[in-house]
């Protein structure tokens, strides 16, 4: 039986995707070939490459003047080759979470980096905005989490301030409809909207990563793989492949405003759920709340802790909170069918019916 | 029908561990899920990460002083993090071919780094040995690439110096006996040899890594990885997985000592045609012939294209030479059949019967 995995990552994926990837594993395409045999020189593997990319480009309605780059070594690695490539005198940062926060202490070694603004007084429950932020001028860039994972917070509009923004957006990219020209770079993992783990999606301006560091090592140089078309050296091919077929999957289904209505609705059906009980939660400001994680919590911890339990039991896989919060957290990206919400909502009732 | 895939990297990997892989794609071990789509916090995931790992010690008998690390961005992340890790006064260099050469420039940008000997006089057709090495007293590492893909020459012995070995092993990991205490660093793609491209080896002498370089970007710091069990952030956990049904095949086919025996009969096979053939030749001193990697050529360019071009039609795939020796190269890795070299040396035959 197929379960309803609600982890933050790495997450569900289409089952659709899942079989056709089963379906060709070990002979692509007549190849004769598993794409995770084959050269990252081949022309079957050049197809799969420039369809993916092309494909961000599409659903993503992503201009010329950007790059779209696949990278290694997760949305980590980006905390530094952000400042080693664009950082020249100063930057900012808006710290709104566990991730965010690494983010700005990495860039601090760096150079002279600032915080803008930061939620952490209250636990990050809320996005800062306004006049709670504040930009230094002549900022190379300012760097925010568009979607909060383990606090369940996202940005619904974009920081306003004339720096470059720069966007983690491992865990909302492709969820809802963005101008990608609002950013100077974008950077994501794979594994919760896109693909399984192994492969880094990062949009850049191509004006802004022409003088990076000397110190910058080869391989953490935007300007290495746009020049090359992500193939410098050998590219993590299969995550590739699979990031291919689910972005297929996703234009099929009707792009990113489509999934966006979905998302909404599954959204939606919870927080309605949560607030309209009296035995669960959710800590977070209500206008500031992720599409795409819902941490709750009854108020005890022995029965999150046995909620956890018996939810695997039905289905429900990887629905404990993390550490930092405690409690739930339902993870529901792209992939999450509106069903598997409806089930967790059916088990949180039963729970609540039989441990009030 | 599969085809023979000669290609240098990605290359073949077992059928067995392919048709194992499928069959548990959608649904692993009756999770209810793929392995793509499971947290690398979960226990499902915990058992083929240790899994992987404790095969790697027992298949080439690491012991308990060396940290067995899996990390993201290829060797060519390696050529960074190894001076950036293990740099503090100086490091030798041995050049062999374009990866070593690679590795000595990416080195020379964060210290003193001298070349101990090259091969490049004679394009890289030999191994520089004894008095063509020139190893300065008190270097922190000497670094050598133990197989060259492209020119298909290897050390057939570890080069003599007290600094610790630091080896790019990436085209002959897992292919012969090595005793690791003879290394300090040992690092290898895993797209020959082990696994889907997307994950790379790294097995260090635990002191080693004790004092990075503070400029190291935290990613790339192999402290960061040991103390975690390569579980810092998300790892690339299907290549991973593949690595851990490859490690498995491995060991039931008798282990390492028993591939190399196979291995050195395929390759015993291609070199004496290649040896006793007017037609073909192979340009690389004999006693440095790699067993992974057999670069051959008519010495008539037209001829090699038409012969590449028509070996696809017969099964052989990705058999051209790399475009920095030209004509053709029969990568022979463990997971290529020995039914695959005896095809290749068919079509060979009757290619120089049809051509001569």
């Amino acid at each position: 039986m197929r379960v309803y995995n609600f982890s933050a990552g790495p997450s569900m994926l289409p089952l659709e995707v899942l079989e056709e990837a089963q379906k060709g594993f070990v002979d692509y395409n007549n190849s004769g070939m598993s794409v995770t045999e084959m050269s990252h020189r081949s022309s079957f593997y050049d197809e799969i490459h420039n369809e993916c990319i092309a494909l961000f480009r599409e659903l993503l309605n992503i201009g010329d003047d950007y790059d779209v780059l696949l990278v290694q070594g997760g949305a980590s690695t980006q905390f530094e080759a952000v400042p080693l490539n664009l950082l020249h005198n100063k930057a900012d940062y808006i710290v709104t979470g566990n991730f965010s926060k690494k983010a700005y202490k990495e860039a601090k070694k760096f150079g002279d980096i600032a915080l803008a603004g930061s939620s952490e007084d209250k636990n990050f429950t809320y996005i800062p905005k306004g006049d709670a932020l504040n930009f230094r001028e002549g900022a190379d860039y300012v760097h925010f989490t568009s979607n909060n994972t383990i606090f369940g917070t996202r940005f619904t509009s974009v920081p306003k301030t004339d720096a470059p923004l720069v966007c983690d957006m491992s865990s909302n990219i492709l969820s809802e409809v963005i101008n990608v020209n609002d950013y100077g770079l974008i950077y994501a993992g794979a594994q919760k909207n896109v693909a399984p783990a192994g492969v880094t999606i990062v949009i850049v301006r191509k004006d802004l990563i022409e003088s990076p560091n000397p110190l910058c090592p080869t391989m953490l140089k935007y300007k290495t793989q746009a020049d090359a078309n992500s193939l410098y050296n050998t590219p993590p091919c299969f995550s590739i492949y699979m990031a291919m077929l689910n972005l297929r999957h996703l234009k099929k289904l009707g792009g990113v405003a489509e999934i966006q209505k979905i998302n909404e609705y599954k959204a939606g059906l919870l927080y309605d759920f949560i607030d309209n009980s009296s035995f669960y939660t959710n800590a977070v400001v209500k206008e500031d709340r992720s599409l795409m994680n819902v941490p709750f919590v009854t108020g005890d911890s022995e029965l999150d802790k046995k909620f956890v339990k018996e939810a695997a039991s039905h289905g429900i896989q990887s629905i404990k909170g993390h550490k930092l919060v405690g409690g739930m957290r339902a993870s529901i990206y792209n992939a999450m069918p509106v069903e598997g919400v409806k089930a967790l909502i059916e088990f949180m009732k039963k729970f609540e019916l039989e441990n009030k």
